[in-house]
């Protein structure tokens, strides 16, 4: 086993690692229920003629697949919309109406890995059923924005788009050789290449350059859709800022299931890219499980969510520290001492940790270190034949005889 | 899709079962950490060669592996503790002396899906490494035995013994036929066979009928160890109830890498079985990573202790409900007095949903029972000129004009 590394584009997280993941996913979660999103879990494994054929045939190459033991043909979560679109149709008369449902489970891609791709991952996915209401396009938008608050990001944009104006805007230059959406994902690159690249694009795809260079001024000069428009003002109502939604006539989002609002949200400090987004997909769900299903919904982009909040150092303090104490053991005659001192500090709900033998000083001293302990108690004799503590705080070295009341004061100090 | 099912031994979570899954998975984890233990999470996939062989031949059968898109042979997740022994070995300069880690993730076993047997199911494991101390062994105990407390399963009974204490009885009653783990496995159904059946296992095997006699006899009339007493002494200092430890000299536990203190809980109200346990295992890491690394640690085991919680009536009232409260749209004109209802609400940490349109309040109503959410927001025409609200208390009926302020303190009274 000594040289078996983990799987390229799989990750190991160690525990500084897994608690900042673990701040970041309690946020994002409890946001999506101070909404009223309801959780759901889906399998891991489904059959895969459940997955197959639903994400285009690029997508197909990309779900890990397999024979079971029993000769079943079965894949690995690839995304989290199928499976749902699986649990809408299946339990149809248990589930309620306008389901709000928010998922966070890992999806695998048997993609190249590369910087910040990984083949497993983390998808947080929340979604209204059953309505065309801009009332849920804008409680979207809202739960997003408020996710990112609750994050300290409080910069975020939120870009916005309607899929709709942008169709009826393309429509009349789309030909044989390019479509509507192959216009699309020549559009999409705007945030990344100039008008004058994506001008030529469209010309080497097929388009004549008088109509690329006309498409492209009437998308960018087009104007907010009157559902759009609501949809904003309502996303204000439920206390989003206006200043962090920019309406942006080109954003295209890839993805051809669009049939309304877009959006994509980014972090103006952080270098990384988008932080994910979503939208209106009123025909796929029908497509997917033959039940007719109108829907708007988003995913948060995880890692790079949490790359943010390292970034801009907003970890809060509770998630980069282990235990809060290190209680030692000072010699084998006052170990019951210093057990019963641990389950005192437990009950008032303080991390303890406890040395494991009667060591020398210096090593549980060096422990408490290694590990980043900001405190640590020592009872010798004359501490317990007093009721009372050594209390050690490891930044400055101060240390303090306390009752183990005004210790537990101290260490929840911090 | 629409005949498209999970597979067999597979499960989807809906939310009312997801949210008492989720408060078991907070209580285990809480717990944990207050305990000083550290989150790990190792990747659903690696190198089949990783898990093969490590768990025995019928194990080996039961593990999911297939070769990925890039020819390699890979498998899911079977345990946690063969992927935390490559993880000791893969960091062990980054990971601290006395590495206390807790890692709760899914495992997958293609076994024969049975009553309360799936293949796919959440494993809550609890270990710590390098030290053979009883103060380590009591921690455990502890942190296991808190982790009930803490689920209002209180009864809790932790069955103990010392594997060494059983060996050392064991053995000289070993055969070349029968050999001391065979000896093991028979004396392990104890907990469901009578003796004399026991006994004639041990026979049909091929011990001779007095030896089985009497080593049931030395076993069944043996004494506790004193490190297995020292231990005990040690979890009731830290806070374990004496009455809860249970020493149990005929528990053996199947598996055969057990080296010290071994130990099962059960919840005498509940009818399923035993909820987890685990003990010392000195030698195995060595064997699996090459690294020798003693270790104790325990799993618990989540479906059973969620179906003991469900049963016993222990799902606290947060866990059951899912949004507090619905706010309904009473005409197309007051859209905005609802949404800025909701904002006020949600800054307060009230869970909030809001109908999506301007139905009849009838079906808004409807929605809300159906839902099980407790109060109702009614604004009208004359409640937002006068900038209240009405409160409809779903059980009763009651309802009352009252100003947001007065709305958040009854909602809260749930």
């Amino acid at each position: 086993m000594k040289n078996i590394q983990t799987l390229k584009g799989f990750r190991d997280f160690l525990p500084k690692d897994k608690r900042v993941r673990d701040f970041v996913k309690n946020t994002v979660k409890e946001t999506f229920e101070i909404f009223g999103f309801e959780p759901i879990e889906t399998p891991t494994l489904e059959y895969a003629s459940l997955l197959m054929g639903k994400y285009g045939d690029e997508a197909d190459k990309l779900v890990y697949s397999f024979e079971d033991q029993g000769g079943r043909k079965i894949a690995l979560r690839y995304d989290q919309t199928v499976p749902t679109s699986r649990v809408l149709s299946q339990y149809q008369n248990e589930l309620p109406k306008y389901f709000r449902r928010y998922q966070i489970q890992n999806v695998f891609r048997a993609d190249k890995p590369q910087k910040g791709r990984f083949r497993e991952f983390t998808q947080c996915d929340c979604d209204i059923f059953e309505s065309d209401s801009t009332i849920v396009d804008a409680e979207l938008l809202t739960v997003y924005y408020n996710v990112y608050q609750n994050l300290g990001l409080k910069s975020i944009k939120l870009f916005i788009n309607d899929r709709n104006t942008l169709m009826n805007t393309i429509t009349p230059f789309a030909t044989k050789d390019v479509d509507v959406f192959s216009i699309i994902q020549s559009i999409d690159k705007l945030d990344k290449l100039t008008e004058l690249a994506v001008v030529k694009e469209l010309v080497t795809k097929g388009l004549n350059e008088a109509d690329a260079k006309e498409v492209l001024k009437e998308i960018t000069s087009a104007q907010m859709s009157k559902s759009l428009a609501q949809t904003v003002q309502r996303a204000v109502e439920l206390g989003v800022d206006p200043e962090s939604l920019v309406f942006t006539p080109t954003l295209a989002r890839g993805l051809d299931y669009y049939t309304g609002i877009i959006f994509e949200g980014k972090i103006p400090e952080y270098s990384g890219g988008s932080v994910g987004g979503g939208g209106r997909y009123d025909k796929l769900i029908g497509e997917l499980c033959g039940r007719d299903i109108k829907a708007n919904g988003f995913a948060i982009g995880f890692d790079r969510t949490v790359e943010a909040v390292i970034e801009l150092g907003l970890v809060p303090e509770k998630a980069t520290t282990s235990s809060q104490v290190l209680v030692t053991i000072f010699d084998e005659n006052l170990v019951n001492d210093s057990l019963r001192t641990a389950k005192i500090l437990r009950n008032n709900k303080i991390k303890t940790e406890i040395y494991p033998f009667a060591d020398k000083m210096g090593k549980q001293l060096k422990l408490a270190n290694q590990k980043s302990i900001p405190y640590v108690i020592v009872i010798g004799e004359s501490e317990a034949s007093e009721k009372k503590v050594q209390l050690k705080k490891m930044e400055t070295g101060d240390q303090n005889l306390l009752t183990i009341e005004d210790a537990i004061i101290e260490i929840n100090k911090g």
